[in-house]
């Protein structure tokens, strides 16, 4: 076996053997094959596709680089969610206790933003004292607590596609279904779950712009979970315009909070009520009512025992920005435009987000909307605040802004302007 | 600029602008772009091509990287040569005298062997005290002794080709039409001669397998020389079949002085001549007359100077293998085939290669053919001798040999035997 083969064997167009597969992935992880021999892999991977039988036996393969955790010991069935990640995308904040008060377990292994899109435990990280890494011990003490926990993935969980990513992301080889199929769903059947509930985002501020990109995805994914056993459900929800109204780490918060408080924007309450209900139907429990348990204070009470068994306060007030910098509508009539991409991207520039694993995030800045698409504004009245610790960051925000990303719709043309449904489509 | 986006650009078809080639060339040879960034990118090159200014600018690029060589003091027009290399081929061993004894100043920096075709220092190195690296003022004093100098390329000359190349061999990049003319290209340009015959090899044993592709390269690095002012011709010849008799260090300079003393193969001879008249012709020397040189013994005088300057002594007999094992004709009747590529891999695995540029290679292995494809032989006459002083690697050169490598054309199929033609086609 050599790896300069097995890079040929690709790049002309043909398909990796079972034992290539299973010795690359193996050799990359133990330092054998070197980062630019696998990148080089990657881009004919993403050039050249893989067929079905590769994509399971590479998503086996990285499974099988590290440790898989079992929750088979729980009294309760469990329920994990993943979304391929979008722009204002908090819904893992109310949707983990949510769907532990009604009654199914929730590990939820989560990661950090990179580039335009957030990352759950940034977003967890600006309540004050909580903390995103636990071992295995206070893992399953949370999820005894709270019957819902939201930390950071181990080391030991598929170190293969740990640095595979990493790699992607510097070599220009993310936007590969293959690739993403691959290690979306190693990390989730390595975590050990149950089921699986995948929302697949499709629009600007998404790795699928188009909806056939997306259901490609989300067949790809469903696929693997279920040959591996996990009960996989995928939901293609909207990704063209931010979900909710805000965008940044302690303002998605403060909305999250309002969700669990019974409040909130109908977009993320309708999406947290529809990841919910089929997390609950995967677990095996078809007849649990989140609507009620939004209603009646359980899964905020939820909510209150995970952060607090994860060192957070929940009563404690969240960081706000220090500085605020209002943008007002151009214009009078419809909201017709208010591009997801752009929205991140300025989110990202004013501190939320990170271009470099190592560096740290605002908690206070990002993109608080006003106005969302559907909605009726008057010309000056405000459209965005954008909030940041460092004012110098407002000028490249407002350039993410500019162009097509914002536009009005005048009152004669507002009846074309159609609102994005939440969910578009769910494979199963 | 940023790398990712211009790996992203190639990746997704589109040509990349003068400046960030300009950029990414001159980041790779800092530092600053890594290695899997740049193998990401030139596996996008190699499946999406290159438009015909990317891969000018993209050689000028690599020649900017380092310093360039300059001959225009000398009293003599300079000649260089260059072959994209081939199974047998130690025509640089007789040309650069032969041209040298003609009049005009051969400079001809040359590199090792890699893979199953040799390298023209290895070959020489087999003579004893012949010394490859010469500083600046040894070069021109060797040129000035004999006319003709043979050593290896300064590491200041087109660094990031010296850099890229290295990577290519690791990460199944080598074979990319732009990358392959302008890393010949660079390096022959950055060393400064007036003019230039490029051997454009076309068979099993070349990079290029078909006329068609060996064309189209040898029509983009006409190109790029003339576009520099270096006035470039190329032959397209024949690798379908080793050149000469032999394949392996000290048994090509052997087959050298034969050819350098007016013996020598025919294809070799007409091969060397016909590169001669050539190279001739482009430094302005059109009635010089190689066959005499041959002849008259001046080509061999040069020989003896150069391998002198060189330290080497040209009187001192060459190493000889420890062991040999006969390949003998399988049948009677007209040698039909006998497989480039597998005599090189044979004498690549007797010990006349490396597989990685640390390792040393054997003076005196390598293969001895004693037909070539139109010749008749008899069943069981030996038709190969193998050369090794490690008696292990004789199964391995047999396993390269087995198969459709040797074919034998019954008697009555023998006029169906044409012998390849050693030059297919010329480019200028």
């Amino acid at each position: 076996m050599d790896v300069i083969s097995i890079i040929r064997t690709k790049r002309d167009g043909g398909a990796l053997s079972d034992a290539q597969i299973d010795w690359v992935v193996a050799a990359y992880t133990a330092g054998d094959v070197a980062d630019e021999q696998m990148s080089a892999l990657a881009m004919a991977i993403l050039l050249n596709g893989m067929e079905r039988r590769e994509i399971a036996r590479w998503t086996a393969a990285m499974i099988a680089s590290g440790e898989r955790m079992d929750f088979s010991a729980l009294p309760l069935p469990t329920a994990d969610k993943h979304s391929t990640g979008g722009v204002g995308d908090k819904i893992t904040l109310p949707l983990a206790p949510l769907v532990a008060a009604c009654g199914a377990a929730v590990p939820q292994l989560s990661g950090r933003g990179l580039g335009h899109t957030g990352g759950t435990l940034d977003k967890l990280e600006s309540i004050p004292g909580w903390r995103a890494s636990l071992d295995n011990a206070e893992l399953l003490r949370v999820l005894d607590e709270a019957g819902a926990v939201i930390c950071a993935a181990g080391a030991g969980l598929a170190p293969a596609d740990r640095k595979l990513y990493a790699l992607r992301d510097v070599t220009g080889t993310v936007e590969s279904l293959p690739l993403i199929a691959s290690s979306i769903m190693s990390k989730k059947i390595a975590e050990g779950t149950d089921s699986l509930v995948l929302d697949v985002k499709v629009g600007s501020g998404a790795f699928m712009k188009t909806l056939p990109d997306a259901r490609a995805l989300a067949e790809t994914m469903v696929g693997l979970g279920t040959d591996h056993g996990v009960r996989t459900v995928a939901l293609l929800t909207d990704m063209s315009t931010p979900l909710g109204r805000t965008a940044g780490n302690a303002l998605e918060v403060r909305e999250s909070v309002e969700v669990l408080a019974g409040g909130g924007p109908a977009d993320v309450v309708a999406l947290t009520l529809a990841l919910a209900r089929e997390m609950l139907d995967a677990a095996g429990l078809p007849d649990a009512d989140p609507e009620r348990a939004l209603a009646d204070g359980s899964a905020m009470d939820r909510w209150r025992r995970m952060i607090s068994a994860q060192g957070g306060d929940p009563d404690a007030p969240l960081p706000v920005a220090r500085e605020q910098h209002v943008v007002r509508a151009p214009a009078t009539g419809v909201l017709a435009t208010l591009d997801a991409y752009a929205v991140g991207l300025a989110a990202w520039r004013l501190g939320a987000g990170r271009a470099r694993k190592e560096e740290s995030v605002q908690a206070g800045a990002g993109v608080e909307m006003h106005a969302k698409p559907g909605d009726a504004v008057t010309e000056g009245e405000p459209l965005l605040t954008l909030h940041t610790d460092t004012p110098e960051r407002f000028d490249a925000a407002l350039e993410a802004l500019a162009g097509e990303a914002i536009r009005v719709a005048s009152p004669e043309e507002a009846h074309t302007v159609t609102p994005p449904s939440t969910v578009l489509d769910r494979i199963a």
